[in-house]
C-alpha cells in the first residue's frame, strides 16, 4: 500500500446526476469491480434526491438559457438508465468519491445540494472524470490546485473557476486529494492510476488484465489535445 | 459508407441478461451513443422476459452445479443495475444484436429463449463482447467461421463448440456477419472497428475522438495472450 494511506479505501461512491456521461460512469466502475474481486470494497451510486433510475439524458427545459442551445444540438439522441443505491442524504461516509462528467454537469453545478455534498465530503480522495473536474471546482476545493478536464469543453470548464491551476495537456492530474482526469474514457486511466497508487503494483497490474485493458502509464500522453484541434480550435487555449 | 451495407444500420440492440460484464455493455453503448449524434439510430436494451432493471450480479443460487463455484468465488463483490427498454418479446427489428459478456453467460447460453432470440435474428449484423461469443457460438452460426472470445476463460468458453475456427490471437475477428471481440474492454475497439468499416472514416475517426478513446486500430494486436499466461496458463490454448 502507499505510505499517503494509512487504512486501505473500502468505501467509494459515484455521483449519479441527470446528464451524466455512461462511461465516465461506468469505466470506472467497472474497474472498481475489478478491484472488488481483490479487497473488500463497497460502492454506492448517488443520485440527488430520489431512487429512481438516473437517465445519461439531460431534460432540456431543465437547463438554463446560456446551456439549453448546446445541450439540446449536442447531446446523444441515445440515452440510458442506471440504477442508484442511495441519495445525498442517506450516502454512507466515502473513502473515495467519484465525480463524473456530461451534459448535465452545467445543472449540477449549480445545484447548491450537489456542491455542499462534494464541499462537505470527508473523503481522503476526490475522483473527477471529465468536465465533472467543473463541479468540484465550483467548490473552490480545487482552488491552488493543478487540475485537468477534457478537451472539448475545455475553455468552458476552466472558465467557470480561474483560481485553478488548470493543465492542458494530461491524461490525468494527481494534486493531494484530488485526482482529475480528461475527458470520457480517461476516467478507467485515472482510476487503474489511483488503484496502482494505493493498492500497490501487483493489484494494479491485475485488475486492467482482468479488464483486457492497456491503460495509459503516463499522465502527461494526452493526443486529444492535438486530436480536437481540428473540430473546435478555439477551446485549446483557456 | 461501405460496400457491403445497403442502407446504414439504424436499429441496434444489445442483449442484457442477469450477470453482464458492465463494460461489456457500457463502452459499446458510449460508442453507440457518440455515434447517434452523427446517425439518427435507435438503441434498445433487450431483457429477457421483464422491464425491471437488470444486475451485473449472477444470482448464485440460478448457476448449474459446474459453473457455481466459478461464479461465487470469482465474480465481483460490487454490482450494478442498468434499466432494460424491450424484452425479448417486445423487442423491435435490428440492424444490429451486440452481445455482451460476463459471469452470467453460462446461464445465458442454457437459456432457450436466449438461443432462439439469437438463433433467429434478422440483424445483418452480430456483434459479440467478451465471452458473449459463448452464446452465439452455442446457436451454431459461428460453425466454420473464426472467431474470437476473451483470454481468461478462452478454454472455457471455446470448449462448448469445436466447430468454430476459433482464433486466440486477436483483438477482434469479422467475418461476414459476425464480429467477436476479446476480453471486457476490447468491446470498445470492435465497435469503434464496425463504425469505421460501415459509416466511414470521418464517422470513425469522430466517435472515439468524441470519447477520448485511442482505439486499437489492428485486430490482431492482442497483448493479453502473454498478459494472461501469468495467471492462468492452462487457459491459454484450446
Amino acid at each position: 500500500m502507499s505510505n499517503s494511506t494509512a487504512t486501505p479505501p473500502q468505501s467509494f461512491g459515484v455521483l449519479l446526476f441527470p446528464g451524466f456521461a455512461l462511461l465516465d460512469v461506468c469505466g470506472p466502475l467497472e474497474m472498481l469491480n475489478g478491484l472488488s474481486s481483490a479487497v473488500p470494497i463497497t460502492i454506492s451510486l448517488i443520485a440527488l434526491d430520489s431512487l429512481e433510475p438516473v437517465s445519461t439524458m439531460v431534460p432540456v427545459d431543465s437547463s438554463s438559457d446560456e446551456t439549453k442551445e448546446n445541450v439540446e444540438q449536442q447531446q446523444p439522441r441515445t440515452f440510458q438508465r442506471l440504477c442508484p443505491t442511495h441519495t445525498l442524504d442517506t450516502c454512507p461516509p466515502l473513502d473515495v468519491l467519484v465525480i463524473p462528467g456530461g451534459f448535465g454537469v452545467p445543472n449540477a453545478a449549480k445545484d447548491e445540494r450537489v456542491l455542499k455534498f462534494v464541499a462537505e465530503s470527508k473523503a481522503q480522495t476526490i475522483i473527477t472524470i471529465c468536465n465533472g473536474a467543473g463541479i468540484l471546482a465550483t467548490t473552490g476545493l480545487l482552488d491552488g490546485k493543478r487540475a485537468t478536464t477534457n478537451k472539448w469543453w475545455f475553455k468552458e470548464v476552466t472558465s467557470v473557476r480561474h483560481q485553478v491551476n488548470w493543465v492542458h495537456k494530461a491524461r490525468w492530474v494527481h494534486d493531494g486529494r484530488f485526482w482529475t482526469s480528461s475527458g470520457i474514457s480517461s476516467g478507467m486511466d485515472v482510476v487503474a492510476a489511483y488503484i496502482r497508487e494505493t493498492y500497490g503494483e501487483k493489484i494494479g497490474e491485475l485488475i486492467p488484465d482482468i479488464l483486457e485493458y492497456t491503460p495509459e502509464l503516463d499522465s502527461d500522453n494526452d493526443p486529444f489535445v492535438d486530436a480536437w484541434k481540428k473540430y473546435v480550435p478555439s477551446n485549446q487555449t483557456k
